[in-house]
């Protein structure tokens, strides 16, 4: 049994960043935007710390909070020790876990904040992930000065950071539930075509989900992936009917909802904070969906075992939202 | 309040295999030891996979359990993407939380189970680390094959792994309580020197973890932390007096407890595995101890970051076990 019920759990409040590309692409608002992958600072990677610490100082104003009135700070991004989510950690002097699941990253963070928060260990937990393009593309592909040229099926890191503030006091979106997920490699070894190293895991998750819960796939009003991209969904959608006999009534993956077909991102969006970013600053606000299950996948992907010529494992972490 | 107690938590058994410097070492027995860093694979990183499956598999079989007795797997480890812990998973079609804190990722990985089992949502809870040697010296610092001379306030990354099981059953160790830890930086940047850059974060840890469990300093009979190593001993027992005022009854690290001075380890042993092989291997195996606090310290020391100029923050996760 991967599935957990969450009693009272609540999504209190979140707050996002985007960068250059963001801002032009269809996301309709955010509360930070940045003009440039610097924000002021020297590196991409201090650059990827700052946007943490905008998002999450931005939570605290908007809730009249002090940062003593948080309990746990959970971060998780794609950067290898997980160096952003510490150094941001480390501007604040209150207890941190830090979580590594690549892009399924977000959804991790919410079950193990919305599990410290049902079972009463803590009254206020914040959970902070980010992605920058030109940090995580030139640790997991190339030097991003070479300019390598991508297949199709690539997609394209997005520079976007998200804190939520999770807590029992009712609110608007209330966490119901979640499955964790297995690691699945069925042995694709393209560092250039995660969507398809990622996509069996989440019909593995999503088929638990339903099966445990005992759910309806009519269920929810929308199952949004992030982020398989267009080559990853059309494999899921393909992988949950012949494996599972499953069909989903609405489903819908982030890295393809994210960019305009104009900004050349190929397959599609990626990222932890790439899901999201789709789902608050464009889902949400279309305000046509009340009961949604978040999929959450990440490419384990080591270039150090690439490199070994081992595969590429994948895994999806979900989380049921109820919008009130 | 970062500290957590726990209702109903016990430590049900542990297994461990140690590498070819470990068995010459300090430690009294193991349940797996290695004559080679290889394991029969041709990788070093595939040898520490096989490290984390072996020590897994016999918690299992020791138990007589099957795979599906197990409701969650808690893996963390010192390489990049946690790629060994990642691939470890994928043998095991079962849900997978990984955590990265490096050598604190031990006790971060009992204080996340402890939370699933005590809360009730699993039943039975596996947490499995580990570190190679050879994985990691060349991750951190240099190619294994230049033979970079080290200083002597260098650690030595052991090669060991440990499976824990965790449940409500009871049984002879009992998880008590838990205090998690806050990032901590203050400034060090010599990758050579991580005892100095973890020692104030176990400072801050113990001292969070007495003063809000209200404890008089003699509470526990051992206060074990791992790994700062001989030179970060001596400045976290500096630390404590000077800043918290706190003199412990008695205060062992296991870094400094492993090898032997003829094995050349100068400042002694680290690696997220030093800490629990220490603990089960040595330690217990005395009698002598019924409280014990054991601090787990990470330096959260990220390569890319220092080759910016940037310091190495540190972190430490602290667990009370009892001894019945």
């Amino acid at each position: 049994m991967a599935s957990i019920k969450f009693k009272n759990v609540y999504l209190n409040d979140y707050k996002t960043i985007i960068g250059p590309m963001e801002k032009e692409s269809h996301l309709k608002k955010a509360d930070i935007v940045m003009n440039d992958y610097y924000l002021g600072e020297k590196t991409f990677e201090m650059a990827e710390v700052k946007m943490q610490k905008c998002v999450f100082d931005k939570v605290l104003k908007d809730n009249n909070l002090n940062i003593s009135n948080i309990d746990l700070l959970v971060g998780s991004d794609l950067t290898n020790q997980i160096a952003i989510s510490n150094y941001n950690a480390k501007e604040y002097n209150i207890p941190f876990l830090g979580l590594y699941s690549a892009c399924a990253g977000f959804v991790q963070g919410l079950i193990v904040s919305s599990t410290y928060v049902d079972s009463g260990t803590f009254k206020r937990v914040v959970s902070v992930t980010s992605s920058h393009n030109l940090t995580a593309e030139r640790q997991f592909r190339y030097p991003v000065e070479y300019g390598a040229p991508r297949p199709n099926t690539a997609t394209f890191t997005s520079t976007v950071a998200v804190a939520t503030l999770l807590s029992k006091k009712v609110g608007k979106i209330k966490v119901e539930s979640a499955t964790i997920g297995v690691v699945v490699d069925l042995g694709i070894k393209d560092a250039n075509n995660l969507g398809a190293a990622m996509a069996p895991a989440a019909a593995s998750t999503i088929a638990s989900h339903f099966n445990e819960l005992k759910r309806d796939y009519n269920y929810y009003d929308l199952v949004l992936t992030g982020d398989l991209g267009c080559v990853g969904k059309s494999i899921l959608e393909d992988y949950l009917m012949q494996v599972y006999n499953i069909k989903l009534k609405k489903c819908l993956d982030a890295g393809c909802e994210l960019y305009l077909d104009s900004q050349d991102t190929y397959s599609g969006g990626s990222g932890p904070a790439c899901l999201p970013i789709v789902l608050f600053n464009k889902i949400l606000l279309s305000k046509k969906y009340k009961k949604i299950l978040i999929v959450a996948t990440g490419a384990l992907h080591s270039p150090t075992i690439i490199n070994q010529k081992g595969s590429i494992p994948g895994i999806a972490h979900a989380i049921s939202l109820e919008v009130l």
